[in-house]
């Protein structure tokens, strides 16, 4: 059955944008009666040589890969639309949701994106210039298109915006945080849609001290109590916490004045430095794909480790927040690496015996729901995670309320 | 007894030198029979107004306090060496101890303080440019009044050198690290005093798994497995780690770019910042001093606070630790704060019942040795430490391995 067959019964669809550094993922959600993914599309390589947009008919199985070499994020709009317009009646989009990195100390719900939240947007660009004004233009460039169309912003801070203050507070000088710099952590859309499937699966221990731990490209974790974020690793810019492929996480920020004393280190370069030079492409000199360093840990030492830190920390992340949670009892693992390698999953938890941590080595190679030992005291679950759902759900519930 | 009266036996004396960065303690102790301190001399507020010297005899019980204006820490030598002469004769000082801050990747044990080991120092100085320039004025200052004396450099590093090269990689680019830039950690003379401490307290326990916290102005703590450092808080620098009385801790690497692009601030201010003006004072914005925000912490929610963040980050570290150890027995407090706040140990260790850390508030109010509940899995220690006995051993040892 074609989206366009008239027979076709439509409470309309949504469109879910997801934009990364240098992508950007768009889903096609049919609203009614279930939420349900039908048409996907990722263009990768924006920028940079070698681009390509690659679309997804899910329902139908068959999918279709272009090169495409394009500038900016906001270039992507047409293609995509030319595209999606021969798929569905234009009608029948009646909402775009939006990934939005940053929402700042006022946003905590997903918004409207009317002109007050554009402005606001405009005005926490410097928080993360490297996300924010390309999410801002492209919400933009589908405005001028789609005047009528209701644009949602869904931000990946707001999981986090009930987190104590002693969480949210960072040890520098007071007056920067009525100034807006505090931890807001990110991967919120993700972590959300893992205690909904917590939820679902085990409603006990969604109700209970869980760390998730969302280990992409971008990793980070967060310490959840009775359901509510008390803690994440990372702060005010999702530079920090944990290693992470290119990313260096925490740092002394004494190196800061050392590294321009003696090699005469600029404030920009010390920033391309700990954003896409550090982590494990830094230490391995070869690959920030952990894929790639456990394929050649044998025979490269650097390779080797840049594997034990990324664990290491790991590890140490999931001791500070026991201690922060005052326990545990459910440990997942998301995001490319946390769903796809047990044996990075295995060296994490290796040695947390004495929290109740104890991995399975038969289910956890078969990357399955649940990969603790039974009775240890710690379910350590793999659930997959999905951005793009939870962007469909929170602008449904916001069409439903609106209602 | 006066030491200068000729029926006092001696093998002579050893003095050591432990500069602050504003202030200097020399302690001067008899060598045999037994290590004894007998004199002890503080200089205060070095390159401030107001400064002070006060000279202690350790053995009749006397103090003095003298005003004292003093530019820099080399400037301390003369007064200190006039008293001194008037209570020992100059031949009885057979040696000179000195704390020095950092040890780059060469030094382990006490060095002997050779014009090559001079050079080294001199090398290493942009590593900590609060500490090492002014131990290295005070050390050539010393070298030109007593050319023959022997001059022994103790190592705050030392202490850390045997860590795992997980614990001491920093995840940033490898290059750096063949340069030196790595984790080293300090309070290395303190926690190598405390495990001497542990181990004549209960030997079994200095073999087993142990974190030490030291928690004064500055703080740090230490994982130790059998003796030997696994893993400390601070890193390449002091400043890293545990937020402290004005130094921030570990942070957020994206927020040098944004402090730059938003207000302009340089390097300089930004080292300045986390350096002097974060941690408790930054939070509290009144006072570095932890006796002070305990005592306003009712009626000043800054305090509060600034308190609140300290021992939740410290209750993270030693999660953090534990995972890192796979375990934990022991939990040793140390330092002006460590020793001397049951109120903050207290709530350091509050929720870590799922650790075996359980206070007993009554042996805890008491500063006592033990202040953990009996059966509770791990015990949890107050030890006063000493860094100029750590100094004084050091040196002693030289001076038997020598002879």
């Amino acid at each position: 059955m074609s989206l366009r067959d008239p027979s076709h019964q439509s409470q309309g669809f949504i469109l879910t944008i997801n934009g990364g550094s240098s992508s950007l993922k768009c889903s096609l959600f049919h609203v009614a009666p279930l939420l349900t993914p039908v048409l996907s599309c990722l263009v990768d390589r924006i920028g940079l040589p070698g681009g390509s947009m690659t679309l997804t008919d899910l329902a139908g199985g068959t999918s279709e890969r272009r090169m495409l070499q394009l500038a900016h994020h906001k270039d992507c709009l047409e293609p995509l639309m030319a595209w999606l317009e021969q798929q569905i009646p234009r009608a029948e989009l009646v909402a775009i949701g939006h990934r939005v990195v940053q929402g700042g100390p006022r946003y905590r719900e997903p918004q409207r994106l009317t002109q007050e939240v554009m402005d606001e947007l405009r005005r926490l660009s410097p928080y993360d210039p490297e996300h924010l004004p390309a999410e801002i233009e492209l919400i933009e460039a589908f405005g001028q298109r789609y005047p009528t169309l209701l644009q949602v912003a869904c931000f990946d801070t707001a999981f986090h915006r009930g987190m104590p203050r002693v969480a949210r507070l960072l040890p520098i000088p007071r007056r920067y945080e009525a100034s807006g710099v505090q931890r807001y952590g990110f991967h919120g859309l993700s972590y959300a849609y893992l205690m909904e499937e917590l939820g679902r699966l085990a409603p006990h221990e969604a109700q209970g001290l869980v760390i998730l731990a969302h280990l992409g490209n971008g990793a980070s974790m967060a310490a959840v109590r009775a359901g509510q974020s008390i803690d994440t690793s990372m702060g005010f810019t999702p530079t920090s916490g944990l290693p992470m492929s290119t990313r260096s996480g925490d740092l002394d920020p004494g190196l800061v004045a050392y590294l321009s004393r003696t090699e005469g280190m600029t404030v920009e370069q010390f920033h391309t430095m700990v954003n896409r030079q550090s982590g494990l492409l830094g230490l391995s000199e070869t690959s920030s794909d952990l894929r790639d360093l456990l394929a050649s840990e044998r025979h490269d030492p650097r390779a080797a480790e840049a594997v034990a830190l990324f664990c290491y920390q790991a590890k140490k992340w999931i001791g500070a927040f026991a201690a922060a949670l005052g326990g545990l009892d459910t440990l997942v693992f998301s995001g490319g690496i946390g769903e796809h390698s047990s044996v990075i999953r295995s060296r994490i938890c290796e040695g947390l015996g004495f929290l109740g941590v104890v991995v399975d080595e038969a289910p956890n190679a078969a990357d399955a729901g649940i990969i603790s030992k039974e009775g240890c005291g710690v379910t350590v679950r793999v659930i997959h995670t999905d951005e793009e759902s939870q962007i469909a759900r929170s602008v449904r519930l916001l069409l439903d309320q609106e209602q």
